[in-house]
């Protein structure tokens, strides 16, 4: 199995998200965190144990990554939000690519019960492939989206998409979390030894999204990767080391 | 022709299945059997001439599969039960990633009828190609699905898909058992040379099941595919000695 | 030009064409003709030029094709009469694959005026390519069908489906016979320097049969390639020595 | 650039089209031009600049081809005209087959506007990369279909179609004329170095034919590609020695 | 980093584009303008930092081309604006054939909003890795298309575009101006390290163009790649050196 040393730190993790920008356009920026390397510094100085980058801002950025030795992750693949037909985000972006770019460990989103879903599970199935014959871990995101998944229950596309993680054989998942910890503790079990990383989601008050973190952690996930409620804080250094305290030393 | 010697014991055997992960999601698990060692205690225990897994769990369960010393069965493609349009399951492992994680045969599902069916058939005229050039077997799991099967009779598509196995150079097929004895015997006969196995299906009670094993075996199937009946079962070795009862002692 | 000498006689054939199996399934079978063997020996008993197999039963029944000595021609793509839109039959088979299981030529069906016409076509040129490189023939089976098609004429259907076996390169094109002679004499010469078999199409009574086939040798094809007529026949051997008087005797 | 010299005299032509047969059917043909010996012996005694045929034809004949000495352009792509959905012609012949085939100039075909424009441009693009590699002259047929040109002018869609052959690099570019002569020159200018030839279109009176002859090469076109008016013609030699003197003598 | 300096000056450019004839065919040309050569010599009088053509022009006036000392940027897709669908523009020239054209840089177009968004989206990512491999500038024209986009703001639109631009790795970027200038800044910033150029547009009246041009500038753009606002002007060289009197002088 692949080590996942280089991207996690005993065990747990919190990546600083930062694909926005392709998923959501400028519209998620300011005149602060629209800049690639008010992140990176966030990252460094929030100690970080990885930044998650498109392939774009990995190149043009990266002395920047380089010297800032945060440890990178490069997603691999990515759409707008234009078009609104059944979602398919391509890969953009080769293993080989992503490793001469630094990066330690691979990204790639799967939208479950999309009209592409078959299209997305094949090719990050030979992205697993290439990355792992390389020794490079695979982060899989795992969003059920499209009009087949209307009127299904959270707690069942929760676990679902965790499960399938496994079974495709991602080394980390990213899900989106229901907000019920009894429904978090079952898709952790679910992903068996794939370990799981909840996403940081939309901006929420720092009370609750605090609240959410101790939920993930106790439920067994091994993380979050996090972005907005980060970088659109005011100030994003002060609510890391709230986040990294419970995630760490466990309150 | 490839040597099925591996899998089979005395020309029959029983596989346990467990593909439902990714095929229905955890749906089908309690706190047990939704974990991967679970099923392979009861494979080692139960002395299952195979296990069916997809590569994510043959790849992160790799050193408890090969401890157990049962032998691996890889399903090379999958889907999820959420896209409501015609199936369509890619495939997601080589036979090459197969091999290495340890398969003594592969496994590929199609949907015959479906609007992708073309594209199924051609996919695994592949995966035939290069186990058969490497001398692994191939079992397809052939079930008539989508809209264009309405109305058609379940006895007649039990025959043809198992005909198909034997057109298209399947080496084993696992059909489902329309439940009428001379049905199956006519299916088994228009398989040829192809070895016919029959899928266990949802779960159901023991009388039933067991008389179902019976029949199956009366019908010339070399034995079956059986998952949930198992392993949703809470003595799952018990009903495990009393199939295999039937299968190896004959009754 | 790819010589026929292996697959006809005096220039002359009348193949037995067994892949119905997949195209219908095992409805066109009873207890006897359902196993190829039985065809092997009507094939190999009445001097066929040579039997038509899907890749499965080429490979699974090698041995017993070997030993009848029948020249063999492997179909190379295929399809189930299930899926109810526009036809499509895609490549199981590759050339090199045929060939190794001793395939003396290869046959390929296109069906024109369907919404895939472009793809099988296209399909059929790569084939016709790699087949001609190695020096074996190619036999087209060309069959108008599809929403396209309606309301066209027979006539100008079948010596358009002639004519384009020539355009594309094939050596041989099997097509069906609307009955009439004089619009078969008119495919015959559409088609130039390509040979044309006919279909034996559905069972037919004997005296028709034997009347069409009297047809079909003074419309100038080469002879026929026929499958229920004879296999269906409870005396297979009594109606091949009829057809093949009239054949190679002329009457 | 590619030198034309081989299929153009004095930097004029005119090529002798035959392509009907996979583009129309036998529908097209009598009992002698149905025979491409037919066809190959017009080219000859007419002194043709080149004969068009696909591969098949090209191959069939190639003896005759090349005992004839006319030059060859083998049309590397094809559809018939059943299929009524938007058109659609793909790729039937490599680069290297036309050129083992004798061919000194390849064509291919491109409905602009069609659903499929961007596949066959596509398509295209590539023959073209490989034949100019071989240095071999690639000649682009360009023909507006399909709904979207519905209510277009059809003197812009000239210009239009001329002017995409510059644009995607063909050598020489195959139009159809409106009728009016100032549209042509104008499409013939847009076309820039491209060279452009008429298509001949349905068999017309000869006194139509012979005055559009003249309108052609005055509107700076380097000559036609003729077909049905040929070849349909109960007199193909004295039509041919009629539209040749107004080619090369200019009356 | 690929280096900017061959078709930059002083970190600034103006490119002449003259892919109309493709995009909107010959209806955007005059007797003069629909010459290439008439393009490249006001390229070279006026001192263009680039100009932008198709393969066609590239291949066939790639003499006059290396005379004029112009750099060369190919448009490596395309497509004709006939077909009334979603829009897709594939691609029709290598990386590898542009450098063979002498090309300096390469761009392609990426409808994002588009049903096949996701294709070129893709296929610019294979491209942007060739070019860098070989260490040519990629510039994107990124331009919000399709139905999915109907009632967007501008605005948002434009920032967007541009910050696909460095999310996927494009070294320049040409995207539509909205005409405020606030929002071409926040454009600009989104860009990141990506350089942005405006694009022309239809032909508007001099004064109107200047205070664009001005506008552009001001908002931190690198320049801009304009084509009919010249090309179609009585007096391209004057209204040229307007134009680069506003970019080089800033006034």
């Amino acid at each position: 199995m692949v080590k996942l040393n280089k991207i996690l730190k005993k065990g747990k993790a919190v990546f600083l998200a930062y694909d926005q920008g392709l998923e959501h356009g400028p519209i998620d920026f300011n005149d602060k965190n629209v800049d690639p390397n008010y992140i990176i510094e966030i990252a460094q100085k929030g100690k970080y144990n990885a930044v998650v980058f498109q392939k774009g801002i990995a190149e043009k950025y990266k002395q920047e990554i380089k010297k800032s030795k945060v440890p990178l992750i490069v997603k691999l693949n990515g759409k707008t939000n234009l078009f609104k037909g059944e979602p398919i985000a391509r890969q953009l972006c080769t293993v080989d690519e992503a490793i001469k770019l630094g990066a330690d460990a691979v990204g790639y989103t799967i939208y479950i019960g999309s009209d592409y879903e078959d299209e997305m599970m094949q090719e990050f199935s030979k992205i697993e492939r290439e990355a792992h014959a390389k020794n490079i871990p695979v982060i899989a995101w795992i969003y059920p989206r499209g009009k087949s998944i209307k009127g299904k229950l959270k707690k069942e596309l929760m676990a679902y998409a965790a499960r399938i993680g496994l079974e495709i054989g991602a080394d980390i998942i990213k899900i989106q979390y229901n907000g019920k910890i009894e429904d978090l503790k079952w898709a952790v079990k679910s992903a068996g030894k794939t370990k799981v990383v909840v996403a940081g989601g939309i901006k929420k008050g720092e009370k609750k999204l605090l609240k959410q973190v101790k939920e993930i952690m106790k439920a067994g996930c091994i993380g979050l990767a996090i972005g907005r409620n980060v970088w659109q804080n005011k100030k994003p250094l002060e609510i890391t080391r709230k986040i990294e305290k419970i995630i760490w030393v466990g309150k």
